[in-house]
């Protein structure tokens, strides 16, 4: 690797930031992670080595503990490469996944910053390529710890939740 | 109003091209029509006198036969005036409505074209902005009758229907 | 050629619409053409074939009389081929070439529609998009003749000029 | 102020990222600054609380040691607030800038971060939105001091330039 590059992992999991239309039937639905082509390809990284691993592509309502644990193990197994760790995930169970992971792995030696969107990246106007930038940034700037990064604004795992009416997260 | 300009009637009764995305429930439905605010404000028609009719929005799965009766009993009020129409119409069952107005009203005598979107305005890569550019153009070049436009086509009524597999329409 | 397709011949000469921007020099001029990688590629002309020819990219403040004359040859080369000619032109001396092409030229038995666009199309409010899409309509639909179509309105050549105060073309 | 919002400084001088593109003469320069509406109208910045300044509007090559005289006036004038400062300038003499201030200045409280684009905010590709949205955040979470915001990287001033082939900053 370039050395004057920062390795950077980001890991797919579908939610809302990932969803995609089907003209044929008119769903907006998790199916492959659009996040290479459509969103990275957009932003300008000349000093980010991305490595992308889609490890599954779903709603986050529907999430279950397994898919948690997966998650997790996703992350212990890079922790001794000390590369930080970017999630993409639904915003509705965000928080449950985030602190899952907190509880579970403890201490970690690398940020990891858990974003996603309020509206797909397919729409003009979607938050999608904003957080994603700004989880990017924040992994190389954060201390280790686990985060949510959403809006230009960082918070503390555990003390952040979604915000519904606001179409945020907030403190807790 | 001022000479040069050419008056066009809008109709719009909802379909995928009207569709919008509710950051609450992630939800994809017609609700109030985003025409106005969101796609005539990106063109740029400074010889056309637009009047737009919000009458009914609606998935055009769902219309029913008094819906386009409707409809129909829209464009037959608007004839005397010799204004040409586009209809913004769902693509599933745009032909159904099309074909119910062309008996029902018979000789007309002005253009009366219909179209829509295969993926609604509100996706940076949705055809919403080019079909309704290509109708209102139509409105005022074609001789009077019963169209679809789309995919800078133009289909007569009855001779048009829907291929889903290929994503556009086509003659028949 | 698929039979159910209408060919359509597409000249770019330069101009405002295919002007780039160079992040070297900060200048924004006629370099390679552009409308083929990123105008094409967002209209959807499943029924149209297109044959692009890029024949020079000149800024139309800059344009002589040999330029027109190459123009003008290029356009009585096709007339045998009856296929519809669109030609993407600078809107300062747009119609000092299509008249010139109307004069030398005269009688044709297709459409020649000229159009341009008053903002290249790399910026993301620019009308090069719905000129194109209209002149492509156009090329379809209207008897042979000389035309400007620009922001959704059809003139004759060679009554037609550019109102540069209120940014489009106008009758004369 | 809502107290869970974080105030930032946003200082802009013009440069590539605030050139705007005239209709009439189709010169792309810098008029009035275009950040409000166009760009922040685009994020989505519930937890940020922005003041705008917009203190001149000048191609950063035309820039004078008057005008940094100005810029560090408005910078140093900040420091007894305690609220971080973005500040948007060309990228041709950024470093310029922001070097001069960080000699004259000495000593701060706040992070100062300097950013822009390679590529005006009104092009589909640009980078703006992208940079802007980096250098608010870095502005949060940086630690006292001068900085460069570019391309998802934080440079310290004075070990930073622009590389012009590579169309972006690098360490020095």
């Amino acid at each position: 690797m370039d050395n004057s590059k920062t390795r950077v992992i980001l890991i797919t999991t579908g939610g809302t930031i990932d969803k995609t239309y089907d003209e044929g039937d008119g769903t907006l639905e998790n199916r492959d992670s659009l996040i290479k082509q459509a969103l990275l390809a957009r932003l300008r990284l000349p000093y980010t080595e991305l490595e992308v691993f889609s490890i599954m592509s779903k709603d986050s309502l529907y999430m279950t503990d397994e898919d948690r644990s997966l998650i997790c193990m996703y992350i212990k197994n890079q922790l001794s490469r000390k590369v930080p760790i970017v999630v993409l995930h639904g915003t509705d169970t965000m928080t449950v996944t985030a602190e899952y992971c907190y509880k579970s792995i403890g201490d970690v030696n690398i940020p990891i910053v858990f974003t996603g969107a309020m509206k797909p990246l397919g729409f003009s106007d979607s938050d999608a390529q904003q957080n994603v930038t700004e989880a990017l940034l924040a992994a190389k700037l954060l201390a280790p710890g686990f985060y949510v990064s959403f809006h230009n604004r960082i918070f503390n795992v555990p003390n952040v939740k979604k915000n519904k009416d606001k179409r945020t997260f907030e403190e807790i």
